[in-house]
């Protein structure tokens, strides 16, 4: 008998960037400013990505930091709406199994010149194997991340 | 200026069948039964899906009830352990606009030589143009007919 089990969580971060709404969407949509924040800024030794910024288009890669353990992301855009509003869907695996199927809203609302971003997350963490408190600091550090591709740092909203 | 907004929702509905986990699932996995309750059983007109059931795969079609206005459905399954855990990603539009994105989990947990189903989905309503209660109504409607295609009436849990 297959024992399984999922824990439904959601939870919301917010951030100001100066940067307007535009800026903040293209370091999403271009494929190489994504690459730098998203999928490299970490420096771990294993970091492939392929992307697909589209409606439809399946992005995903594999990472790891010791070349033993691998985490595989699997993504599918559900809606964009340019220069304000991402919506995908993805899973994270770890090996062989999968930790956590998820939807995640990026919204980026104009604030005065600049850009509060609302970044939602609504998932299903898997069979124990993630839980809600470490993917959201894994998403505020790429917040982080891309705050750094922005040049700037991101004010807690 | 685009104007966007998105309200985030999520919603449980359990129900207990005498059918064991291996009848419902296969409920969802077999194309022609899938297709009687879950995409036939209101008797639209305009009723047209296909049907692509692993991980990975991509179903969705179009429903109208008076052949003027159109719902479309994009569907992605995330994550399947046979008999136990369906896990799927989905977008609604109604003509040409984006109403929702969800991701929608099916747990199949037994009970005695039943089968408990705990629906939950975890949904992004977009632009005030859908809501959580039409959804919940949808889902509860749909479950019922699930419940028809077993035979049975499904007892609230």
């Amino acid at each position: 008998m297959t024992h399984t089990s999922v824990e439904h969580a959601s939870f919301t971060i917010e951030r100001v960037f100066k940067a307007p709404p535009e800026r903040v969407f293209r370091a999403f949509a271009d494929p190489a400013a994504h690459d730098r924040w998203f999928v490299k800024a970490d420096n771990w030794p294993v970091a492939e990505y392929r992307h697909d910024f589209r409606v439809g288009g399946r992005e995903g890669g594999r990472f790891s930091q010791d070349g033993k353990t691998f985490y595989f992301n699997e993504t599918v855009y559900l809606d964009i709406v340019e220069n304000r509003r991402i919506i995908s869907a993805y899973t994270m695996a770890k090996d062989d199994r999968p930790i956590s199927a998820s939807i995640a809203t990026v919204e980026l609302v104009p604030e005065g010149s600049g850009t509060r971003v609302v970044f939602t997350e609504q998932a299903a963490f898997l069979d124990g194997l993630d839980q809600v408190e470490y993917r959201r600091s894994g998403w505020e550090q790429l917040i982080g991340f891309l705050a750094a591709e922005l040049g700037e740092k991101a004010e807690a909203a």
